[in-house]
């Protein structure tokens, strides 16, 4: 039987590093990404767009025979986890309750700080998650809008990165209250030691990539899923925008090469479940 | 609707780290943690008698109704796990690949140390956890016979301790490759910070307790069985063996008091699947 892969959906290419992540920790297994580069941000869509977008995502990678699905993107997991859990037939994972899980793990005093993107902290997401499971957990949370940008433009060390990082961390620092931060936004594990850093030691800096892969791990063997092929992985790449700036970024972001990236259009696949 | 309770069992009182943990976790859950204390300990047991003695304990707990089932005791889980999984219309989370899943996610040179009981380290249940998911790995793996006797009488810090811990591990620490370790027994936690500092700041100890609570409160989340009530969780404990030794033990391991223990006799629940 030919190995069936794990798809991942991302509105662009925040989700490699939690294709990445996923890759490490699970080094048998191949993987689909597919990122509607040319459609994202996702964060200031509405509702029904995001949902009609990550249908046809979600579809165009059914139709490639996909083991299980991981949404790595924040806006697509809060807007469409629960009805892709309902509807498919394969296991889903989303990236944003396995960083609230860990973080409620990690932190003893039960004050957690979360920064994403506007859209990820308007919408409340981590905040409900978290509260969804303990009630008494305090949340500081803050919108970093110049982080995504600055990553984009690989700027991930240096004076110029220290003192962005250090200047939209500061009202977070300023509480001195957490024990725990969430990286609520898949980009930002590539400025991880920054924001370390930055917040000190006392700290602990919780990768929602990292957490979703080690859940993706989980769900895998729960329903007894694993590889068992000795084969060599395949890793697919498609973007619904520039091939070759998906392919720079791609592999400016990983350790292997990332070689062939391909342009799909999703316009015409079907925007709701079959 | 009462309220549903998640069943705990282990072969004694180790596994009380493992419902600490998931009480920490989930709050607004109640729990039902049942020991063998009786029968205690399932290491040199047979296969079949770790079997039979396993459903006479969770055949008990499905009487009472739980909703989930967390085996805390690595020689039923190694036993036991995926012929509980298969048989029981509940989710059954074990106490083995947990703690396998975390030290992958953490470690970045692949090479993870594991303690445990003897009979624990003699069943290779970790390094086969781990290298099922990532072949590459190499694993160190110890018995430390000294640290149950230790951990039962109360001496968790201290000189004492301190040398036995020392001594015990030296073999390990001679070695000096890993950078990750599973504390792969349920007593182990109470004494995570006397490992930690023998090992050294640079090794990430693992409990497998704390993981375990971790893809516990997944899988509630992922069959939508979180507690929605208001009410307070309800704690209830039994054991097979003397009542008043648990009690002591609880209390002493526990920060809230656990004031009522009952006393089990399994001996005429049925031993097999219904």
């Amino acid at each position: 039987m030919k190995q069936q892969s794990i798809g991942v959906i991302d509105s662009g290419v925040g989700g490699l590093t939690v294709a990445r992540e996923l890759m490490r920790q699970l080094p048998k297994e191949s993987f689909i990404y597919l990122g509607d580069t040319r459609r994202c941000p996702y964060g200031p869509r509405s509702e029904e767009e995001v949902r009609a977008f990550t249908w046809q995502m979600v579809n165009y990678l059914l139709a490639k025979n996909i083991k299980m699905l991981v949404v790595a993107c924040n806006t697509a997991t809060a807007y469409t986890l629960a009805e892709l859990q309902d509807e498919l037939e394969i296991p889903v994972v989303g990236v944003i309750d396995p960083g609230a899980r860990a973080a409620i793990k990690f932190s003893n005093n039960k004050r957690i700080g979360v920064i994403g993107t506007e859209g990820t902290i308007k919408s409340k997401a981590y905040p409900k998650a978290l509260m969804s499971i303990d009630q008494s957990i305090r949340v500081n949370d803050l919108a970093c809008p110049s982080f995504v940008p600055m990553v984009e433009e690989g700027i991930l060390s240096g004076p110029e990165a220290e003192g962005i990082v250090a200047r939209t961390l500061q009202p977070l620092k300023a509480m001195n209250h957490i024990d725990t931060l969430i990286l609520g936004c898949t980009h930002y594990p590539l400025i991880k030691d920054l924001v370390q850093n930055e917040m000190g030691d006392h700290i602990q800096v919780i990768s929602s990539g990292e957490e979703t892969a080690r859940e993706a791990s989980f769900m895998l063997a729960y329903h007894k899923m694993l590889e068992k092929s000795k084969e060599p992985p395949v890793y697919e790449f498609y973007t619904t925008g520039d091939v070759e700036k998906f392919r720079i970024i791609a592999n400016s972001w990983f350790d292997d090469p990332v070689e062939i990236v391909r342009l799909v259009e999703l316009e015409h696949v079907q925007s709701t479940a079959y």
